[in-house]
């Protein structure tokens, strides 16, 4: 297959990538859409191998205000991961880390990543990398003890890929974002001081106008300064669950099938020579996917969520307020498994733009 | 969209089916496909908001002679079931169940299929149907306590349909398969005994051609009396491992859409009028697109086992059987995540054929 030249012929990339077989420590819900609900079912439908390890198994996520099921010991997370080494199954080309309940299972991810990036990769030879999401917290709400906070900070050096909330960003490098230039100053931070390769901040409530958020990334150079690009996404209006788990997924498989595009994957953390520019990195290519794809899955269930949403206003909940509230978050969830095609296959609308000197491009 | 009459122009129907939410009961590994981490991708794939409740988390399936993990208790079970039920997201249109450990885990599900069974269904208005995989051994070997063999039969007349392996049949009937006659009898002896309204016996050896093997089906009559077909499909060289929790899921996704389709889904048992021939039952034309896909994803991952086994053979594994084991282990597990399209939007080869008085048609 050949690319013509004439856009509108080109033959779609196959949505599934390299070989790639990845391990994504997070936590299950029987019912509904959040940490391994979600990023299982993306990252296989992106043609990943995943092999899950659930943290706790809830029967629905702690919005919900009740719920039940437990919580696996943190020595759990050691046994797993030893049964997988003892049968020669731990060869990750990728770990994805999300939601840890508590320190010591924070402290075992960590020792995973540890022997993981020592042992080098996967069956297919390529480097191993982490796609680390801090999960702490958000819109001004802690929701991890502030113990996880310097584990957190010392394990961001072993990562290849974070991808903090703007709430998370501002834990981990005591700035505020307040303007673009705070931002470029993060990024920059995160380089400087984790030496962490790549970063994406998902949605930073865009400081310039209000009917958009903006997502930002950046790749260092070899020097260590940020390469750094934006953009720029039109808002959709909440509530939504669950869409950091879904960009982390998503990402985690973009940016593998990006960085294999460039060839990248045998380089030390996917990281492109200095000619390339902020616009033209993996990570841009990648980015500008997974916006494509939420995009699409987040229409969709706001479509759906309203029209729910409307029948339970017009509804009696009785006195019962858990219950409504319950009726609320479930109207909320995402609809991932009507939008196989949206996730596999989605036609990029919103493109990076350089993001230089703390100054965002119209 | 209309059907024109000419096979090659006709629209090929959406794989998503109507909506359907279906709480899954079967163990979880983190490495490999065997119970949910089977069936969740492939019902999720075929448009099925899957509800997955895991039984245990182990490492890796057991056929690899080591592994790490636990099983749930049965206490744990029922907790999640009631988690469920107190934010009202019990509202389950079916349930599937596969392997489950030990007598008071299967007694736990028993009660969870009597009280959906109760509540009479989902969101949708659909009347609720349970599909329950009795797993209890295969080829000669019990892999449960033969206490649970009662509380299966104890089981059987609340389910819909059942998909017994052979030996499986031979131990709930007492009716030892050798000839087609034999197979006549069982599914006579299901429909009557057990009152079981749809059976399909996954895959019996063919009593006359030794290079395939047979899929049974029946749904009964208002009447009791089975309406049997046979579909024969081509032997594949195993050894393949999962491939009943495929065949289950797949059943499960298929014999909604078809049941969908034939406007059947508000009938008690989804059950076709006495006029529908055997070979025109909604059970029939999901089998038949089961073993479309199953044929398709075996075949892939038996060229993909064949080249690892090749290099296996020629490597040297030191003294370790245990890690040889495994790594013959890890050859066979099924190729899924490369085999989207497959159990999508599969072409049915095997065609269904009536199966009466116990005599098969060539």
């Amino acid at each position: 297959m050949t690319n013509t030249g004439q856009s509108d012929l080109v033959v779609p990339p196959s949505p599934d990538g390299p070989p790639t077989r990845v391990l994504s420590i997070a936590s299950h819900v029987v019912s509904g859409y959040v940490g391994n609900t979600v990023a299982t079912f993306v990252m296989q439908l992106l043609g990943l191998e995943v092999c899950s390890l659930n943290t706790v198994q809830f029967s629905n996520h702690t919005g919900y205000g009740k719920w039940t099921g437990t919580k696996i010991p943190s020595t759990e997370i050691d046994a797993l991961y030893e049964g997988l080494k003892n049968n020669e199954l731990a060869d990750f080309d990728m770990l994805a880390t999300g939601y840890v309940p508590g320190a010591e299972g924070l402290e075992a991810v960590g020792r995973i990543a540890k022997d993981l990036k020592e042992s080098g990769g996967g069956e297919s030879g390529t480097r191993f990398f982490w796609v680390l999401d801090p999960v702490m917290g958000d819109s001004g709400k802690l929701y991890v003890s502030e113990t996880v906070i310097p584990i957190y900070k010392g394990l961001l050096p072993l990562a290849d890929l974070i991808t903090p909330n703007q709430y998370e960003v501002e834990w981990l490098t005591g700035i505020k974002l307040t303007s673009p230039a705070d931002v470029s100053n993060a990024l920059s931070k995160f380089h400087a001081d984790f030496k962490t390769p790549h970063i994406i901040i998902s949605s930073v409530q865009s400081l310039v106008n209000k009917n958009e958020y903006v997502c930002f990334g950046s790749s260092m150079t070899t020097t260590g300064k940020p390469r750094a690009f934006s953009i720029a996404v039109p808002m959709l209006q909440g509530p939504f669950v669950g869409t950091g788990d879904m960009f982390a997924s998503l990402l985690v498989s973009r940016f593998r099938h990006a960085a294999a595009d460039a060839g990248l994957l045998e380089t030390p953390n996917w990281m492109s020579s200095d000619s390339v520019i902020a616009t033209e990195l993996p990570l841009a290519r990648a980015a500008e996917m997974v916006l494509a794809s939420m995009d699409k899955v987040l229409k969709k269930t706001g479509i759906e969520r309203d029209k729910k949403v409307k029948s339970l206003d017009e509804g009696d909940h009785g006195n019962n307020a858990q219950l409504k509230r319950a009726r609320y978050m479930r109207a909320a969830e995402l609809r991932l498994v009507s939008c196989v095609e949206e996730i596999r296959s989605p036609v990029v609308k919103y493109t990076a733009k350089e993001f230089k000197n703390g100054v965002l491009q119209a």
